[in-house]
């Protein structure tokens, strides 16, 4: 037998506990604290932290949207997938559109990518909802857009898009007018997938 | 409209250029070249190859397994769902047995994460099979306790496990004593599902 940690909540808690001990909080605030850590936990990076920018409402405004039954707006299956269901407060919908079978003719039409056009089947859903984005610049991009178009508002945008065009400036483009909507970013290309379930995650519950 | 990329093949097109523009390639087998580009783009990182390992032989073993059909075993969902199956050369089996409903007793009987008792499923299609960790080091630690078990041997392992406790140590033991078994890790903290499925989509074809 090979030496190692067995024990799942174990190897959580002393995940966190290191991240708390290297990492550097100042500037993050009380009720975004667990999400930062978790976002960090999710890359395996503490840095990363440094990097997060969000409006001051960020957290209660996601927070509260869970528990409001909020559905959770994806823009990568990977997303959806990261989601902990066990975590959600009250049974709210992860819905992600990028499978439709619509979608790639929506693409075409619009000349966008699958990714973009993906949102056009969120409409229904998107006023109140809590949007996340870990994956596609060209999806955050195109939901400014359709705000400023005139769609309804998500309660919260996480954007954690991530890569080397388009990711840096749609993250900049969110955080220098979110347009009203509170919102959580990684600045410059890091971002992804797990990053963007972590931070849903961290806003679902409390628990560590 | 806002100003940017809108056509997806234009967006890998950039990117990849970018990271070969940026990225320090020495060392890298010409065989590999792809797939360390691939795993840099999933994370916006080029400095992630520095720290990638790899046995000479990785590439073509990981590429002709998926040639012959072999499944591609994920211990985490999120790498199965970033695995895309278009690329797949043979109609390979992406497979995950996290959530099977038998997993949770078999960790607390193992005494065990869930992750790694979901591996005593993968059994029956170990032998030959492209195994990929994108999350749990505890996987990783456990499928070297089942080879040295006597168990059957994969004919690739991908170490991408992320985090804190064991990721770093998982990896480090695969490299320095893979059993024989053709490997790639990424050493370090540094991980993930998208790191892990961009190597096994690098592997299943050569477009970009």
């Amino acid at each position: 037998m090979l030496d190692y940690i067995r024990d799942g909540q174990a190897i959580y808690d002393r995940s966190f506990a290191i991240i708390r001990s290297e990492a550097d909080l100042k500037g993050i605030p009380a009720d975004l604290e667990k999400l930062a850590v978790r976002v960090a936990h999710a890359c395996g990076m503490v840095d990363v932290i440094q990097d997060l920018a969000f409006s001051e409402n960020a957290a209660a405004a996601g927070r509260n949207a869970l528990l409001r039954g909020a559905p959770i707006l994806c823009d990568a299956r990977m997303v959806a997938e990261g989601v902990t269901r066990s975590r959600l407060p009250a049974g709210n919908k992860v819905i992600c559109t990028l499978g439709d079978p619509s979608v790639a003719k929506l693409a075409l039409d619009m000349g966008n990518t699958r990714s973009a056009a993906a949102l056009e089947l969120w409409r229904p859903n998107l006023a109140g909802a809590v949007v996340a984005f870990g994956n596609a610049p060209t999806a955050l991009f195109r939901l400014l857009e359709m705000i400023d178009e005139g769609s309804a508002k998500p309660a919260l945008i996480l954007g954690f898009p991530v890569g080397f065009v388009g990711a840096m400036e749609s993250k900049a483009a969110l955080a220098e007018d979110s347009r009203g909507i509170p919102y959580v970013v990684v600045h410059g290309r890091r971002g992804g997938s797990a990053m963007a379930a972590a931070a849903i995650n961290a806003l679902a519950s409390e628990k560590e």
